[in-house]
């Protein structure tokens, strides 16, 4: 089993905080491979928050919004943690597609959960976890919600280690804590 | 104190999973008591799309939207498995009520509560975890949050056993998991 | 480090019952620091429920929409438990401030953090957590949440304990189970 961490939370748990602890508690190289598709001022602003607050130097940034499967084939490697960077954006880039390979979204998910199984190095994932509010008015939106649902089952059931952040701080879900 | 456990879990956590596999766990009859009122199309969908994914065969299935106390009182027995699938839509079903007996959601619930003490057999209960998110615009679906987590807050001092799934795993909140 | 809990929860997950227990459970003074502001009569009957059912008797009220670091600074001592009910409702009162000291909430924000390291007695702090839900649509939503986040993030990082309360019963996230 390749060593993948899910670490799921809230908006502003401390997510992303989090898993990039996992990643600088290593040595080696660290990507950042994120999912982000900067279409707004709001968004551009998050961004660079992030940036700003990452928990350690040194950082190789790549840019994925779609193609996130071939991004961590090309860019996993045994001596290096790769950090995604959500995975609930790249569904929402997915789903946001009209045509193409990636509008399908299920073929997608299910190849990006295949390719966990054997991927050399360490891999963190982060997603938000969406599904503990009421019930959204708008159809996409509960679309969206049960996919995210379902890419996290899929995921935790292939991982050895799936933690949901509370302010900050990790509960483990699967698996001992690193 | 009866052999009651609540599964907790937001939309798409595998709740129904999970709350299946105790009951496929065990030898003796499984009966499933569906509180889904199908009124439109996506509910038919998620409906049969429960029924496509359940952990296991042979089933006896139950629909009862309302009279969900006597339903248990009449199902539930020593050499059976009973999964209530889910709290949720049957306190949407009564808080749709305009007059008669179900209408007084209270009374129905406290009902509920109360019959759980003495119910043979095993029963599993399902119901989505709502009130994580934002504070709901509408006040029938505040109305409805609170509602929905008085009732968790009553039967989880009731019962012996309450677990919150997260992306389909058990995290313990009540007892040991099984 | 001072004696502090914080209590995360959602919507009639149990948070403020759970909370007065902890105050409840010791001998000495009993201090109830509310944040609500009343502004409608759906906010009235909450209160007042609240009152209704707390988990003992014996609290003076001490109402402070808007200085809470001042309302702690007053009241905590150490032979009393104070309970603050709640700081999402001090949050919202913070951010609905057009201009004053108040209205600056960062600042307010890390007032209160840096507060909670040198006061007397038990504190118990009591947080709604609204970010486990869809993205809300409205900008001020997600402001809101991410204040909250932020909040929470920076007491957790400070105290000795963090609940979070499902469906009445809690979850240790930090420390033990008092």
């Amino acid at each position: 089993m390749a060593d993948v961490t899910l670490v799921l939370g809230g908006a502003r748990s401390g997510k992303s905080r989090y898993a990039e602890g996992l990643v600088c508690a290593r040595p080696g190289r660290r990507i950042y491979v994120a999912t982000a598709r900067v279409w707004d001022e709001e968004m551009a602003e998050r961004v660079a928050q992030h940036r700003r607050d990452r928990a350690c130097a040194g950082w190789e940034t790549v840019e994925e919004p779609l193609d996130l499967t071939g991004a961590l084939r090309r860019h996993a490697a045994a001596d290096a943690g790769v950090l995604v960077d959500c995975l609930t954006l790249w569904l929402t880039n997915l789903m946001m597609e009209e045509s193409g390979p990636h509008a399908d979204v299920e073929a997608r998910v299910a190849g990006l959960v295949a390719a966990l199984d054997d991927l050399p190095g360490r891999i963190v994932l982060v997603s938000n976890e969406v599904g503990l509010g009421i019930v959204p008015d708008n159809a996409l939106a509960r679309r969206f919600r049960d996919q995210a649902g379902r890419l996290h089952q899929a995921i935790a059931a292939r991982v050895p280690r799936v933690v949901l952040t509370v302010a900050g701080l990790p509960l483990a879900v699967k698996g001992e804590l690193p």
